[in-house]
């Protein structure tokens, strides 16, 4: 089996899911029209757990109908929006009870402590949104679907949510290797100057200057990684690879 | 006919959606579900322009069915999420043609210049989301619903997507007037401290520290204006009349 050198769609997914906590609803309306509204989430395990008033448009839209889809952002430092990237999560919304709630409901007020002031308010309901279908889009070229079934199984990527730093690092210090890696081992042997935009549990996301133009690729480590006390060994070996010829 | 001392949901929401270029749209799949997802958009008037791919799965939705609405927010220094501005535009997406797709595709470019690098492309289209229906949120407790038609006879604010330098001014150097505004125009004589928070045509947005707690209001100069430049003489007079007593 050949070793993954990036994130799957799953885990691309399960990455943006948990970097932050908000995001947009779509529900459906009472004449089955479809509305999308800001929400706050929390997220136990997979699932995003949402706290609506039914008071509100999309808390009286699920209790008639649970089909919902959540979009999340993860904007970057790119001024152009479409280079961002982003998830739909699509399912169907569930109101746990028991320990289910008790979970959900901790799950919620863990990411947006705020709810605290409101979660036990009589019109607000805790929502599980289960999700069937997912759609990943990493940033330019780079997209994909996963199953409810996919996407459950991995887990977030615990490198990525650290990397601001050393990305920060590499790119001040560290732009020849970065040129480098371009040219021998990215496929880019006529590379005038590459900057790292991202780092994950798998490699770095680089984007190189051509004369031809501007390309997006990505170098993979010798082996993935499981924190980002781990980056700077990983890309001090990228880095020797690349001066040697790859 | 008293004189208007805030924005109507209507021109609230006309300023959000004319303050970003992207949002998240509402459309329905194949089977009728609620689908979520991130788009750019720049405006014709009142309307939002997108500009999908039909490979994309909005794009094949919008093509089965014309119903969408979209959401789109605006973030504020305040970490909770709960507290930003947002609107909900609901109506039905149309494909302009002739003249109308000229000045469509015009007003996409003008708000997303990178999409000229695909904006001709044959499975693009252009289409634009004629508004029925607004809901708007200004914040905690300020918001309200509006018509297609009200949201289409009022403009955005002329003065809130300027005013964050005068806000930071107020705030830093003006701290004692705020206080005194809260005092004696906006009804909390025990204030003792305000900040002020977002500034229109109509007045200033005041968070307030009282021993009961943080509350919010709103002060309103004596009449309304027409740019940024008139918010210092506006808040002048703000401070002189909170002075003597209101």
């Amino acid at each position: 089996m050949a070793t993954r050198d990036r994130p799957s769609a799953a885990e691309g997914a399960r990455t943006i899911a948990a970097s932050t906590n908000s995001g947009t609803l779509a529900t459906l309306t009472a004449t089955g029209d479809p509305w999308a509204s800001f929400v706050t989430y929390g997220m136990l395990d997979e699932a995003p757990v949402l706290c609506l008033s039914s008071l509100a448009e999309h808390g009286r839209n699920l209790q008639t109908d649970q089909r919902a889809s959540i979009s999340i952002v993860s904007p970057g430092d790119d001024p152009d929006p479409q280079s961002w990237a982003r998830v739909t999560l699509a399912g169907v919304a569930e109101r746990p009870v028991g320990d289910d709630l008790v979970a959900a409901r901790e799950a919620h007020l863990a990411a947006v402590p705020g709810a605290a002031n409101y979660i036990d308010f009589g019109d607000f309901t805790v929502w599980v949104l289960r999700v069937a279908r997912v759609r990943w889009y990493g940033g330019y070229g780079r997209m994909d679907v996963a199953t409810g079934e996919e996407y459950a199984a991995v887990r977030p990527d615990p490198v990525a949510p650290h990397s601001a730093t050393a990305i920060a690092h590499l790119n001040a210090d560290h732009a020849d290797d970065l040129c480098a890696m371009a040219r021998t081992l990215a496929g880019f042997p006529d590379a005038s100057a590459a900057t790292c935009t991202g780092a994950d549990r798998y490699g770095l996301d680089l984007r190189v200057t051509t004369p031809r133009g501007i390309a997006y690729t990505r170098v993979g480590y010798a082996a993935p990684i499981d924190s980002h006390r781990d980056l700077r060994s990983a890309t001090v070996e990228l880095a020797q690879r690349a001066r040697i010829g790859g």
